[in-house]
């Protein structure tokens, strides 16, 4: 099969074995893969992870292996049963089309997609899920709303952890795709106060279209600031950004019992005055993934239609792209999601 | 009356005039005040905590005002009712019992006994209260207990905001005061996997009659470590010390999902790496104070003998020792909590 390889900090697009789905797997021909930001954040500082990685005293033996024999990216997909390992319970057909989280179970254990030559992800033409964590996806539901699921799932698990309630005042720091999911599940659990904040005006505008009632450029205006008090209102920011300094800005700006929570990766040092913390009573919450349960509900809100995901699609690309998408997706005026589609012919943006 | 005063850095008792009840307010004659934590770090640190208020932006004007005129401190306290201000409700008998939050009501707003010079606390013969939040303390309980309401009700806060239940794992970082409060709460609702780290062997003694299952030495065991993994139980880390560093090394030490409740009030800048916290979900909560509820539930649990308050109480001193106790104070082997008695002779420890 053709597969977007990186290896050695480059993609290329090379013919590698198809995988072979194993005991309890299935083999899916990819319909979909979504470009994460945290795939564009490690192609780009591969090299500090593995460096703070080793700071950490974690270990990175099996990165660094991977960098040097290459990785398939891609955990944000929809696939089409093509095949079946031994001993698959009979769930799926051939022909269905599945999403499924990021993980295959081998041994009892997940295995993140993409993490190691072994697991391969959706930059590809094939890949291989465990059928225990495949979810079926609905004939009304487009390919590329069912790849926005596993984003999605993100958005979900943030709004759960947030604790949020009509009435409550929602500040969206930073609206890539991670923050436009949450803005999305923020107004589908009628939060009506919605304040979103972003450099760039095309993420504003996507915000604002994902439900955000105000918009805020924050060079120009703190989004703090501009959520005003509302009187006896709790306050919840979410941080998406992880850039340098963000997390010392909002603890410092935050009013009392602001609840903080932090989905924005930042692999630096930062620091914050907990006095500050303490006489206000904050709370952060730090998030990476979502339950099962939540994964499941992601595509439940795509499927009821409780999400506006369309905006969100901004690109579609075949394999031979992906190394030119990457460059896009750092101009945020360009691209929110780009989608790669191996099997069809990308669509000009 | 007689008041130990704050004044330039040092405490000296001297007679100054007796507090006015204004309206809504009731005079009450101290029977006893516990020397707090808070007051310790105020009475070493009141310049640093100007100082880095006034980089934070904050005003400092007040408090400096404070510190030349002179401030009463106290705010863990039982009183006597002596005397009414004008258009009290009636609630309260001259010679009732009581104990309050450590507000008073001015304007419609609370302000912080001793935190202004007219605004003075529990280290005098006399204070003045808000009828409206003075609770009654019943003939059962002794002063020394009533005095401990105000500490534990920020032990209830700290356990209420932990979230935590039975069968998961606590984790008490520093038995102090506020340690030990959060170690006797913990232990009332039924926590029974306790495990409380500090450097004094007293401080560990006591943690263990407040309920502590197991106690460290931080130097010679890792807190964290020593609690274990129990497959399945969340595991809430109560971070007291306020020690330079210690927030890093709790978020670098603790297991995925863990909660850490920060009391521990460092005014320092303290840096932890965010993706770790993330890549954990860890979640902050950075607490001060409580709410009414707790409060009274302070009480609740006293009057119902609920957690074991008598080890806590270490010494009893008059007005006049309040200086000598501040420094004994600094030893955490000598004393946990230090009653000021200013109508009764001090009890030698």
């Amino acid at each position: 099969m053709r597969a977007a390889v990186f290896r050695e900090g480059r993609f290329s697009v090379e013919t590698v074995p198809t995988p072979v789905p194993g005991p309890g797997e299935v083999l899916v021909k990819v319909r979909a893969c979504g470009i994460c930001g945290s795939d564009l954040h490690f192609a780009k500082h591969a090299g500090e992870i593995i460096e703070q990685a080793r700071k950490l005293g974690a270990p990175t033996d099996e990165l660094e292996r991977g960098l040097r024999e290459g990785l398939v990216l891609g955990h944000e997909f929809v696939g089409e049963v093509a095949d079946f390992g031994p001993g698959v319970q009979g769930t799926l057909a051939r022909g269905d089309r599945v999403c499924s989280m990021p993980f295959v179970l081998r041994g009892g254990a997940p295995l993140l997609l993409g993490s190691s030559p072994e697991v391969s992800g959706g930059y590809a033409e094939y890949m291989v899920l465990s059928e225990a964590l495949c979810l079926k996806v609905d004939a009304a539901i487009p390919d590329a709303a069912a790849a926005l699921v596993e984003p999605l799932g993100i958005g979900v698990h943030a709004v759960n952890k947030a604790g949020i309630a009509p009435g409550d005042v929602a500040i969206v720091v930073g609206c890539g795709p991670i923050g436009l999911a949450i803005t999305a599940v923020l107004a589908s659990r009628g939060i009506d106060r919605i304040v979103a904040s972003d450099l760039s005006p095309r993420r504003r505008a996507l915000a604002r279209e994902m439900g955000a009632g105000t918009v805020v450029d924050p060079r120009e205006q703190d989004p703090i600031a501009a959520a005003a008090p509302v009187a006896g209102a709790r306050v919840v920011v979410f941080e998406n950004t992880g850039a340098p300094g963000m997390l010392g800005r909002l603890v410092a700006a935050a009013p009392q019992n602001a609840h903080i929570v932090v989905s924005g990766i930042s692999a630096s040092d930062e620091s914050f005055i907990p006095m500050v913390a303490i006489l206000k009573e904050l709370r952060l919450s730090f998030i990476i993934y979502y339950t099962p349960e939540e994964f499941a509900h992601a595509l439940e809100l795509i499927r009821d239609e409780k999400v506006k995901w369309r905006p969100l699609v901004t690109g579609q690309i075949g394999l031979d792209e992906v190394s030119a998408a990457f460059k896009a997706l750092e101009d945020p005026e360009v691209h929110a999601k780009v989608l790669i589609t191996p099997w069809k012919p990308a669509v000009p943006a």
